[in-house]
C-alpha cells in the first residue's frame, strides 16, 4: 500500500498537483518552502496573512508576505526566520540619528522591499501585482498571493486598551494578555485576484503551522474564503502549530489561552473543525490523536518540527503522502 | 586699517552678524560650513536650491539640501563632497536585485534622510519644516531653507531633447550640448517661509561658488527673491566658482558657453551684476579685475580652493572681511 501510495504521489507531483496553503509568519514560511521544494512540477500558491501589515516612517510593511517571499527566494535570515540573511542596518541607525525611534527591526535590504512595494502601491498598483513582481525577481515560481488587496488591520485588545498587532507583537513583545482580537475592515475585504481560483481548483489545500487566531484567522475571516475552503472538494489538511501544549514560535499559545481555547492541538482542532480533513499532529501529542479524530479528521503523527530545507521537504512529502492516501480511501 | 577692520570684525561676529547665502551643490556647502565656522556666534542661514530636486523609487531626493545638512552636519563624504561619509549601498544593491536600475547612486544612511524626508511630505509638512527639522536632528544651528516649498523643476534643453535634470546631470553625466534651461514651475512658486526675511535682515549676502546657472540661477528666479537681493542693504559678496575658465566641480564652463556666455569670472560678474557689490575671484584671475571692476562691483582676488574645513573658514573669514571693509567705506 506504502509503496502503491508513493507510485501516486510521485505520478500526480509530476503531472502537476495543486496546491494551495495558508499562511502566515514563519512557520507558514518554512512549510510553504517545503511544499515549494515537494512539488517542483506542480503548481504551489501560498495564501498569505496581510492583517499584520503596517506602515512604519510612510513605508508599507507587509511581514507575512516578506518572511514567505525571502524564504522561498532563499534569501531569508535562518537565525531569526524573518528578514534576510546578513543583512545591516545602517538605514536604521541613520533614521534613529535623525531622532526617530528603531522600533521595528529593518535592515538595509529589507528596506528595499518596502521602498519598492510602497512606490508601487503608491503608483495605484494592488498589493497582489507587487508582490508577483517583487516575487518573481526574486525567482520564486510558486505564487505568493495576498489573502487581500484591501486595507485590513488586525487589532488586539487588552484588558487596558485596544493596541495596533505590531505594537503588541514588536513593541511591547507579545506580554499583554489579549481579551480580543478585531480585524479591522474584514467586511469590506474581497480576496485578492487568484484566491478563490487557487482554492477552488487546488487538489490539497494546506493550513500551514501558523498562528490559527491571528495568522490563519484572518485570511479565513475575508469574506467568501472561509466558504471557499469549506466547499472545496480538495484534500484539506492542517499542521498544528502547538507541540506538548506550547507554541514552538510567537504568542499562539498566550493568546489561546487567554482567548479561551483548549492550549493543544485539540484545541486546534476544535477552531478548523469542518475546514479540515486531516490534522497534522507533533510525536509528542500522539495521545491527543483519539480526541481530535472525534471532531471529524483524521491525525498524521509525525516529527512536525522544521528545522532546515531538508527538513522542510520532509514533512511536506508527508503531507502530500498523506493527501495522496485519504484521496485513495 | 587692517587692524581695525578685525576689531570691527570681531565684534560683528560676537555680536551676531547676520550672514545670508544664497548655495548649491558641493562648491556651495562648503563656502556655507566655512561661513558657519567663521561666525560662531552669530546667524547664518542657507537658501538652498531645489530645482534639481525630484523622484526616484518613490523618494523624495533634494540633492543640494543634502548636500548641505551632510557638510554642515560634519557628515559629508570628503571623498566626493556628496553623500555621506562611509555610506554603504546594501538598500540600493537590493533594489537592482529586484530588476530596478540603480542609476542614483544612494547610499544605506543617506536612504534614512529620503525615507523620512518623503514621509514628511505625505503628511503634509511642507520641506522647509521637513528640513529644519532634519538639520536639527543633525545638530546643525545654521538655519537651511529651501528657496521654494512648491515644486520647481529643472528642465534641460539639448539640441536634440529636453531631458529632466538628474537624467542629464548624473545618468547622461553632463554629455549633453546644453542649448536652454527651463526652470518648470518658477513662475507659481513662492519663496519658501523664512527666505524673504533672511536676506532682508542679512547684513551680509554670499553668492556661493555655486553654478551661476542651474543652482543659484533657480533660486534668483523664484518670484521676489531677486528683488529682494537687488534691493537689500546688505554687503552682497559673491564667490566666482570658475578659475581660469574652468568650474572646480561640475558643468559649469560647458554651460556657460554653450549657453552664450564668457566662460569666465567676468562672464559670472556679467549674469550677477547690479546684485552683487564685490565678486570674490581665484589668484589666477587676478588680471580680469579691472574688466570686472568696470561692471561697478569690487573685487577681492584670493586662493578661492576650499579644501578642508579650515581651508573654507579661511575662506570665509576673508568674504567677512571684506563685507566689514565694504561697509566701512
Amino acid at each position: 500500500m506504502v509503496a502503491f501510495v508513493k507510485d501516486i504521489w510521485v505520478s500526480l507531483a509530476q503531472t502537476g498537483l495543486r496546491v494551495t496553503a495558508l499562511a502566515g509568519g514563519v512557520g507558514g514560511a518554512k512549510l510553504a518552502q517545503g511544499l515549494a521544494r515537494a512539488v517542483p512540477g506542480g503548481d504551489l500558491s501560498v495564501v498569505i496573512n496581510t492583517a499584520d501589515d503596517f506602515e512604519v516612517y510612510g513605508l508599507a510593511i507587509s511581514p507575512d508576505i516578506d518572511t514567505v517571499m525571502y524564504t522561498l527566494g532563499g534569501i531569508a535570515n535562518p537565525a531569526t526566520g524573518w528578514g534576510i540573511a546578513g543583512d545591516t542596518r545602517a538605514t536604521l541607525d541613520a533614521i534613529a540619528r535623525y531622532g526617530e525611534d528603531p522600533w521595528f527591526l529593518l535592515g538595509d535590504q529589507d528596506f528595499a522591499t518596502h521602498i519598492l512595494r510602497t512606490a508601487r502601491l503608491r503608483q495605484g498598483q494592488p498589493l497582489s501585482t507587487v508582490t508577483a513582481h517583487l516575487s518573481s525577481a526574486l525567482g520564486i515560481a510558486s505564487h505568493l498571493l495576498p489573502m487581500t488587496d484591501d486595507r485590513v488591520a488586525t487589532l488586539v485588545d487588552t484588558p487596558e486598551v485596544r493596541r495596533d498587532f505590531q505594537e503588541y507583537f514588536v513593541a511591547r513583545q507579545q506580554q499583554d494578555t489579549v481579551s480580543g482580537i478585531v480585524f479591522d475592515g474584514i467586511e469590506d475585504a474581497s480576496p485578492a485576484p487568484g484566491v478563490l481560483v487557487a482554492l477552488r481548483d487546488a487538489d490539497m489545500i494546506v493550513f500551514c503551522p501558523s498562528n490559527p487566531i491571528v495568522s490563519i484567522g484572518p485570511i479565513l475571516a475575508v469574506p467568501g474564503i472561509r466558504e471557499a475552503v469549506a466547499g472545496s472538494p480538495a484534500v484539506r489538511i492542517g499542521v498544528s502549530p502547538l507541540i506538548g501544549g506550547k507554541a514552538l514560535k510567537g504568542p499562539a499559545d498566550k493568546m489561546l489561552s487567554s482567548l479561551g481555547h483548549e492550549v493543544s492541538s485539540v484545541g486546534v482542532a476544535r477552531i478548523y473543525a469542518g475546514l479540515l480533513d486531516v490534522l497534522v499532529i507533533d510525536e509528542r501529542d500522539r495521545a491527543l490523536q483519539p480526541e481530535i479524530e472525534a471532531l471529524g479528521m483524521r491525525v498524521i503523527v509525525t516529527n512536525t518540527i522544521m528545522g532546515d530545507a531538508e527538513d522542510r521537504e520532509r514533512l511536506a512529502r508527508e503531507i502530500l503522502a498523506a493527501a495522496v492516501e485519504d484521496r485513495a480511501r
